[in-house]
């Protein structure tokens, strides 16, 4: 996928560069080149078990921004960039959104290299071994203004019968990664009272993060573990280490922050039961606040001056926009998903609902450019 | 191992021949060689970050049955066999006792052939990779009694200072796997109540398998899950599948069927907890009074005769005695272990702990060999 966006990219006219976590611009020049980019960009990545638009889509809206200024002979004032975020998902690499969260400096270049995915591969190693192992120092683009298009991930515009969403705010999330240590023993003769099992103290965090999802559903909060591992995770040997990720948002940035006092609370509490020691060894946060009121407002007077409909919209989920968000004026796009569907292979989209989206992805980069 | 104790048997004189499921028979012929033998015997496979006496003990004590007569010139009028049995802790394949369990006609030889590990490797395969596929018919050695020797696995010899426990009972102990089935989707703009994440039904569960323990836990109840898996098992995507083995035990084998029934119904009330679908995929049973009378009373006036301390004792873990003593009168030994440690790396004994209990095994079987 890689290989292919650098080709299409290049073959519209593209200089394309890769810098060192390989994360790839592709970038059109402007009549005034020193200007910086008006850029779009999104990711290629996907979950396993995930969809094929989650990501590529707004990957795919950019490229054809470029094509069509291309098709029409349009020149523009400052340069045009398609940016294609690496790791976007976290799938492999934790945390997610590394790539964009390298390039704005919130990680460090070693600290993204030396992280190690489930086979203590290392991602270093791995960029190397595809040939993404850029030369270009992190953060080297500078944007204008930054725009993403994404999927929506849920079910809104297409229950409301509306094609575009203004993207307005964003959902406060939490990402903790949880270590519990508990000691082996037989599972026959050793008696409940003398067991250290790790599992155990996992599954009462579990329960307890799904009931702290639960008590802020009202207001739209969630709270999830879908990834747990086990050693020497045998049937007759009880459990000494267990771990797990533990994802919760909420809406509203505070709250989010108290259900990080709830987990912690919780973690208290299940290691207690289950006589296990219990603790956080890595957390990553995003999503508060990411949004530029003048990207907003560019994109609704945009979409207004187009005469098509969109409801203002709150992503639920994390996107590299997020990231250039704190370093750029950044807005987001969202088109429809079929049944509000995502990370998930029955994931699907219809062509002509993304049209007003790219369309007016184009049309707002356009005028931003032409400024 | 397998290897060193053929080359060791055979050394000491015995015929050597592996069954088709890899268990070894070494024999050592009797003046009457006809009849049937007095055999011991254990397993040298052992649990990831199990001990080195668990099993191994038993079979070395065997051998050591055979060097003693050997060292004395002695002969007995029934043959001596030391058996290895394959699998008996169910580490890699389920269930455990595998190979004892296919010896006795309780398993067929096409299913445990066609088990498979984790990684999709099937038992056959393996077996025929190791060279240990032997071409002798399942079941064929008779034995006319059957003793097996060892460690406790627990720690009432060691507190009680006795170097002996004759075995005169065990738990009934019950296996399930179970598998839990949801469905992918984003963890960021599913909501709670749209949900069906396999690894919070199986958290559920896990937490109500403890509680279940706890319930008989007064009288000697246990009830352990202490592995699981999950599928895509990734921070993002909520958990489509998970499979987890639950084992539970009691002393009293009416309660161990008790205990079937409340865990059947824990896993409704976890489904439907997490609206997930759960099922039980497979399940075993071990333990329910499987020793003789008559080889308890002939241990018990061999170590009389010897002039020896013992107690009477319960096992609490799955042994292949078990499933010898539904084709032959069986009786067990234990010898101290310390500080009951077992399935973990400190599983420890003293070497001159266990010489009354070997000598205890070589003047039982010589005495039935000679009768």
């Amino acid at each position: 996928m890689r290989d292919l966006f650098c080709t299409w990219a290049r073959n519209a006219g593209c200089t394309v560069t890769i810098d060192q976590v390989g994360n790839i611009f592709a970038r059109r020049p402007g009549t005034d080149d020193s200007l910086p980019a008006i850029a779009t960009g999104s990711h290629l990545d996907s979950q396993m078990c995930g969809g094929k638009y989650d990501g590529v889509l707004g990957v795919m809206s950019g490229l054809e921004v470029v094509r069509t200024l291309n098709d029409r002979g349009l020149e523009t004032k400052r340069p045009i960039e398609v940016v294609v975020w690496t790791n976007e998902e976290g799938a492999r690499y934790t945390p997610p959104m590394q790539g964009s969260l390298a390039f704005i400096g919130d990680l460090t270049l070693d600290e993204v290299l030396a992280s190690q995915d489930a086979d203590g591969l290392t991602f270093g190693d791995e960029l190397r071994r595809i040939g993404y192992d850029g030369d270009r120092p992190l953060g080297e683009s500078k944007f204008d203004q930054y725009y993403e298009l994404h999927i929506e991930q849920g079910p809104a515009l297409e229950a409301m019968g509306i094609d575009i969403g203004i993207v307005v705010d964003s959902f406060k999330s939490h990402g903790l990664k949880i270590e519990v240590t508990g000691r082996t023993a037989h599972v026959g003769p050793t008696p409940m009272d003398e067991r250290q099992n790790a599992l155990v103290g996992a599954a009462h965090l579990v329960v307890a993060v799904d009931g702290i999802g639960w008590q802020h559903h009202p207001q739209g909060g969630k709270a999830t573990t879908s990834q747990i591992s086990c050693f020497p995770n045998l049937p007759g040997i009880i459990s000494e280490r267990a771990n797990l990720t533990v994802d919760f948002r909420h809406p509203d940035p505070a709250i989010a922050d108290q259900m990080l006092g709830e987990v912690k609370a919780a973690m208290a509490a299940a290691a207690d039961k289950a006589n296990v020691e219990m603790k956080i060894v890595d957390s990553w946060s995003f999503g508060e606040n990411p949004f530029a009121e003048k990207c907003v407002q560019h994109l609704s007077d945009t979409a207004d001056a187009m005469d098509v409909s969109y409801m203002e919209i709150r992503s639920q989920a994390g996107h590299d926009a997020y990231a250039i968000g704190k370093i750029a004026p950044m807005g987001m796009i969202f088109t429809p998903c079929t049944g509000g569907i995502s990370h998930n292979v029955e994931e699907s989209i219809e062509l002509e609902k993304t049209l007003p989206g790219v369309n007016l992805l184009l049309n707002a980069m356009v005028t931003a450019a032409n400024r």
